[in-house]
């Protein structure tokens, strides 16, 4: 066995998807789930297996990729950009594609230059400031639906948003005092307009009983979750479906710090704040005290990993032992480790967003 | 062309080897390049073409992709994990190859169970805290060298160290002030053993002129340089040969601001703090005003970057436009993104650290 390696826990996983299919179903929302977090043709057949047949992922590249794995109803939940337009046509021609939006310019060329009819839903900023329209301009808003009204090409199918913002929550209570009133706000859409609403962020998914007027959801993280997640209160660390295994390499009596085979081209460098304001870059597993939360990564150079040890931690890893860590945001670490390594000791191969796809 | 890619300026990073190159001959050193920044073999090729034959690299499996691409002299610059006694016994029948420890229990472990002779460095940490004996800790270094010496298998070629706390510094002097004295402790670890040293950060090998005793040097990053490099005071912007080319795909007019496509697994999440401690995940070029370093990557997420423009920039740019952004590591974002692309328009595939070699 080479390390590190990234050990996905099938069990975990599958649990994670069946549980928010349930939950969609049961709320009677359509189930699309984002496929950016674990990019994997094979693993995206565990959600065909509970009945999934629309998904959405980040980049017209990842949309490629699952086209050739035979998903056939994709939304590309990224603001199109106008220099893709071939390879959109050429998209829509196989798959039903359904794009995003927030730029009156992207949305008249589109409408001048497209050969075949495509799916747009709007994208709304629900006061997050990264990208889309934000509620609060409901004449910019109108602009886009009437441009979109009066296109030979473009189909008005919705308004899409995620509320990126949950990420910063810390409790359930959080995740619900920001997220209703923006899915109220966002209801209000509906009523003005009555197409579809897609909602995404996997804290307010795992966590809301109520989506208002919402029609779809969209949540990727939860396929895995990660130590974030558990910090924000969407999951419990049980739920975290991705371990990093590393070499303990060496040990440093005098700072009672333990390096690894593991860095920042294995977990990428999210971080989160400890209490202390030290970064914790992966959470380590004390395989003997489930709820000793101690032991952490407290830096991270390209190869290197130093974890801050308690001194119980410390004294009983030897050299040549293997230490396993959770994932701070397990979309990057999935993303730099290529794939993973099942606990049946299979290798599952996935897209990678770095390379153009057929590059 | 697909976006985003990620441009390699080829007379640019022929000119940082040859610079490189050129002090080390003169000032009488072993040029031993790092090779973790690039990962590439045909890059590899424009080292030989300036004399290079021996180098450096951050892991047995890069060792193991350089050693297929030719190189038949590699030292891993990571102390050795006893769980990889096969795999060095099938390199060192292949190759030169050197390793490095700073464990006794790994130096007991390996003269015990290693078949072949094995080249060995000591790793002594500059003060720099990651890994290595610390400087201080000469008890600890005899207790290694007896051991290694009393070895059958092992041979004490040298002692290493990479003050990797330069990457601290701000200019030229603080890089000076910091580096000089830690080599003139390094060079009495000579006058008392005898064998060679190796020192490696890119900040001091950029900057120094004088390295003591030391006898090799093995600076990785120098090959591209990046804006972070330039801030530390290693050189300056037209020295980065690394240019990510994204697409502009919305403009934001209430906030100033300008989505591109090129995220997280694009860039990494590498960031330096602003003078106003905001982050710069990238340093945005103005291509009419070379001067201008005021636009930047405010935020990335997966798939996301949002610029932070000057109202000039802003109202120049429209969408469909291709912005140039140096990054700040580009050790991270040449390993994320996999490859290179030519001015002349080729792809360069380099080996990538995420996958087990092979795999």
């Amino acid at each position: 066995m080479r390390y590190p390696f990234l050990k996905l826990e099938e069990t975990v996983t599958k649990n994670n998807i069946r549980k928010m299919a349930c939950k969609a179903r049961d709320l009677n929302l359509e189930f699309r789930p984002h496929f950016k977090t674990h990019q994997s043709g094979k693993i995206g057949e565990w959600f065909r297996d509970v009945g999934v047949n629309a998904i959405t992922v980040s980049s017209l590249s990842m949309a490629e990729y699952f086209a050739s794995q035979g998903w056939l109803d994709i939304t590309v939940a990224f603001p199109v950009s106008i220099l893709d337009l071939r390879r959109i046509d050429k998209l829509t021609s196989q798959i039903d594609l359904h794009i995003l939006v927030n730029d009156l310019e992207a949305v008249e060329f589109f409408n001048n230059n497209l050969t075949n009819n495509l799916s747009t839903y709007i994208e709304i900023d629900p006061n997050y400031g990264r990208s889309g329209i934000p509620f609060s301009n409901l004449e910019m808003i109108e602009v886009l639906v009437k441009e979109i009204d009066s296109s030979k090409t473009l189909n008005l199918t919705g308004f899409y948003a995620h509320a990126g913002h949950s990420y910063k929550c810390k409790g359930i209570n959080e995740i619900k005092e920001l997220s209703k009133p923006l899915i109220d706000q966002f209801s209000m859409i509906k009523a003005k307009y009555g197409t579809k609403l897609c909602w995404g962020d996997t804290p307010s998914c795992s966590v809301l009983n109520q989506f208002g007027d919402v029609d779809q959801i969209s949540p990727g993280n939860f396929v895995f979750y990660d130590w974030m997640q558990v910090l924000i209160g969407s999951c419990t660390p049980n739920d975290i479906a991705l371990k990093m295994n590393c070499s303990v390499v060496s040990k440093y009596q005098e700072r009672q710090e333990i390096l690894i085979h593991g860095g920042a081209v294995h977990f990428s460098k999210e971080f989160i704040l400890n209490d202390d304001n030290s970064r914790n870059y992966g959470q380590v597993i004390n395989s003997d005290e489930s709820s000793d939360w101690s032991n952490y990564l407290k830096s991270v150079s390209q190869e290197h990993g130093i974890i801050s040890c308690s001194p119980s931690f410390f004294n009983k890893l030897n050299i040549g032992d293997v230490v396993e860590v959770y994932p701070i945001h397990s979309c990057l670490t999935a993303n730099l480790m290529q794939g993973y390594s099942t606990t049946k000791g299979e290798f599952i191969k996935h897209f990678t967003s770095g390379t153009p796809y057929n590059a």
